[in-house]
C-alpha cells in the first residue's frame, strides 16, 4: 500500500492481536510488513474461529476469518527463532528494517540473542506485553482480559447488579496496539525528520493501555476517596438516557439528559406535556425520577422498529444510534456512501468484505489491504531478495526445518 | 515536554474527548499542545464531574477532576472563533503550527473561513466527527455512545440475556483520538522526514473506531451469515474461563479453557481428581459441562480474597486478573515499581495522581504532564509572544470580548 510511511519496513514478529495489530496499523500508513513465524504452526490466530470451510490439500478445513482480518496486510516469511541459524537471519532481516514488533515474554528475545541490545539502536522496537518489560508482575502470562481486569476497565463495565463483563473484544490488545504504533512512529520522526539518529525501545503493557484512558477514576480516587465502579447504561445524575428496546428485537441508545435534547426528545415521541410534568422539569428532577422517565421512553420505543425511532430522533436532532449488528452496517446507506467495508482479495478464501483501514485521508482513496497471507508465503522471496540467499542454500533451510 | 515531536506545535480546538485526547497524546510525544476555547466558558470538560472543592473567588466551588485529566498537557488561549477578529488571530496562529485538531459538526470550520482551504496546505488537520466529514449522516449530533453503537462495539458487550451495556469509559473517544494521533504523525513524516511538503487532513469518525477493531465480525457475516451478538464473560466453545466472586467482594477473571491451563487450575485449586473426570477431560467436554466447571472454579473463588486466589493462580502460571479500582492500584506493587500514577501538579486543586503518559520508552524517564491550565491562562503570553500582539491591542480583544 502507498501511504505517508511508504519506504519503512516492519517486521512483525508478534502473535495473536495486539502486536500484530501495531504492525499492521503501520502498513495502512504505507509501511512493508514482514511477519516471521514459526515453521509448521505459524501464529495462533490462524487456528481460530470462526471458520469458514475450504479446499485443502486434505479436503474441506477449516480457515480461520479471525486470521483472515489480523493477518491482513503483510508477507509471511517462516524462520525458527529457537535456532541459531533462524536468529542469525533474523538479525540480517533487521539490519534492513526500521521497526521490529514483539509480544514475547519479556526476556525471550534476550534469550535468543536477537534483543534490541543485538540489533542495530536506529531499529525502533516495539515491545508489547501483558504487565510491561519490568516490574514484579512481568513474567505473569496474560491476555486480554488481564489487561482490562488490572488496568481497570473491566470493573468498570457492566451492570451495578451483576459481575463487571469483558468488553466485547479484546479491547487491550488493540488499543495497546494503535498506542505502541502512534509511539513507534514518533520515535522515527526523531530519527528521521529530526535527525536524532537513533532509535528507541517502546514498552507497550497491556494493561497500562487500558489504564490511560480510565477517565477521571485515578485522581477521584486519589482526592476524593471516590472508588468508581460500574454504572451500566444509566448515569445517576442524568436521565432519559438508555439502551431502549425496539419492537424489531434490536436496542436504541438514547442519549437525551439535557434540558435541550430533552426537549427534543419529547418532540420526537409527539409527547410534549412530559415538558409541563414537575418531575421532568430539570435535569435533577428527571434524574431522580429516573425509573419512570425511562420507563416513559422505552414504552415509546417498544412499540416502533429501530428505524423508525432513528427517524424520529434524527429528525428532532436527538442523539440516536441504534446497536448496529454486521447486518445492519451492511444494509446502511452511510456504511456504503464512506466505503467502510472493503473487499480484501485473500488468498486461501477469495474475496471478503471486512472493515476499512482507519482513519481516511480526505481526498484519498481508502486503501484495500492484501489478503493474510499463507503460511511462510514469502519466505524464498524475502529471503532471497533481501538478504540475496540462493536456491539451495534456501532449500537446505527448509530441509532443516529452519524456515 | 521534552519527546520525539519536540519543536512541533499543535493547536487544539476540541471540545469533550475525542480531539483534545488526540492533541494531548502527540503533546506526551513532545508537541507543544495550546488549546484554543470560546471566552467565558471553555471546554465542557470544565463543567463535568466528579467535583473537588476547592476555593473560588467568590467561595468554595467545584472543580472538574475530569478536566483536570483531558486538559492536561497544554496551554489553553481564548478566542472567540464565531468572531472575524478570533478567526483572523486563529489563522496566523496556525501559521506557525504543524497540525490543526478539531471537532466541530463537519462544514464549522468552513463557515467560519478557518477549514483546511484556509490555511496552509502544510498543516496536518486532524478532524474527529461521529459519524466523518460525508455521508448522509454526517450532521448528525452524536457523543461516544453514538459512535459504539453505529460501530457496532456496543451490540458486542455484554450479556446475552440484557440488553447491550456501554464500555465503562467513553471508548470510542479514546480510541478515535489515539488513531487519529496515530495518523497525524504518520502524516508528519511524510512532509518532514520524507520530503513530501504536504500536509493532509484525516477524517477520524467515532464510528470508523469502533468498527476497526471488531475482529471478524464483519467478514463472519460476509462469508457465513453469521450475526454475531454478546455473549458476556463466558465463551461457548471454552471453559473455565469467567469472572468469578471473591471472599472480600471482588472479582477474579480466571482464563484456563486450553488443557494445558486447565491442568494448572486443577493444581492451583488442589483438586488435581478434576484431571480423571470424563466431563472435563478435554477443551470440548469441559465447553459442554460449562456451567458444572465454572461453578467449581466459583466455588473455590468465593472461599478465598481475591489476593489468594491470584497467588494460587500466579504461582502455577495460570493468566488471573483482579477486576481492579483505583483503590487496588493504589496499593499495588507493580504499578508502583512502574510509576503508573504519575503525580501532575493541577494549577487549580494542587498535586493529584493521575495515569501516566502511554507507553514509554525504555531507559526514559516517565514524562509528567503540567497540570491543566485556567481557562484563558496563556492567552497574553501566546497572543503577544508567537503573534507579537501588545499590550494595548491585548486589551482592546479583551475588552471586545474576543478572546
Amino acid at each position: 500500500m502507498s501511504g505517508p510511511l511508504e519506504g519503512l519496513r516492519v517486521l512483525d514478529l508478534g502473535t495473536r492481536i495486539a502486536a500484530p495489530f501495531c504492525a499492521g496499523l503501520l502498513g495502512e500508513q504505507g509501511a512493508e510488513v514482514i511477519k516471521i513465524e514459526q515453521p509448521g504452526a505459524g501464529d495462533f490466530m490462524r487456528e481460530i474461529g470462526p471458520f469458514l470451510s475450504v479446499d485443502g490439500p486434505d479436503g474441506e478445513e477449516g480457515y480461520s476469518l479471525f486470521w483472515a482480518v489480523e493477518g491482513r496486510g503483510r508477507s509471511s516469511v517462516t524462520l525458527d527463532l529457537r535456532r541459531e541459524a533462524g536468529q542469525d537471519l533474523f538479525r540480517r532481516l533487521a539490519a534492513t528494517a526500521d521497526v521490529v514488533v514483539e509480544n514475547f515474554r519479556p526476556g525471550t528475545l534476550e534469550k535468543w540473542h536477537i534483543g534490541p541490545g543485538d540489533l542495530d539502536p536506529k531499529l525502533v522496537v516495539v515491545r508489547i506485553s501483558s504487565f510491561g518489560q519490568d516490574g514484579p508482575y512481568s513474567q505473569r502470562p496474560g491476555l486480554d482480559r488481564v489487561g482490562i481486569g488490572y488496568g481497570g476497565l473491566l470493573n468498570l463495565t457492566g451492570y451495578p447488579d451483576r459481575p463487571p463483563v469483558r468488553v466485547g473484544v479484546t479491547i487491550s490488545d488493540y488499543l495497546t496496539g494503535v498506542f505502541a504504533a502512534h509511539a513507534a512512529v514518533s520515535a522515527l520522526y526523531a530519527r528521521d525528520a529530526r535527525r536524532s539518529g537513533g532509535g528507541a525501545v517502546i514498552d507497550a503493557a497491556l494493561y497500562g493501555a487500558a489504564l490511560r484512558i480510565l477517565e477521571w477514576t485515578v485522581p477521584a480516587y486519589d482526592r476524593l476517596g471516590l472508588v468508581r465502579t460500574r454504572e451500566g447504561n444509566r448515569l445517576a445524575n442524568s436521565a432519559p438516557l438508555d439502551n431502549y428496546p425496539t419492537a424489531d428485537g434490536k436496542y436504541v441508545c438514547i442519549v437525551a439528559g439535557s434540558d435541550a435534547n430533552f426537549a427534543r426528545l419529547c418532540r420526537a415521541m409527539d409527547q410534549l406535556d412530559l415538558l409541563d410534568d414537575p418531575r421532568f422539569a430539570k435535569l435533577a428532577d428527571r434524574a431522580e425520577h429516573g425509573d419512570v422517565i425511562n420507563g416513559i421512553v422505552a414504552e415509546w420505543t417498544r412499540r416502533l422498529p429501530a428505524a423508525a425511532v432513528e427517524e424520529a430522533c434524527v429528525a428532532c436532532d436527538v442523539p440516536v444510534a441504534t446497536a448496529y449488528t454486521a447486518a445492519d452496517m451492511f444494509a446502511d446507506a452511510h456504511f456504503a456512501h464512506r466505503g467502510d467495508l472493503v473487499e480484501v482479495d485473500d488468498p486461501v478464501a477469495g474475496p471478503m468484505r471486512q472493515q476499512a483501514p482507519f482513519p481516511r485521508v480526505v481526498g484519498e482513496e481508502v486503501p484495500v489491504p492484501t489478503g493474510a497471507p499463507r503460511l511462510g508465503e514469502h519466505t524464498r522471496d524475502v529471503l532471497g531478495g533481501l538478504l540475496g540467499l540462493s536456491e539451495a542454500e534456501l532449500d537446505q533451510l527448509a530441509d532443516d526445518g529452519v524456515v
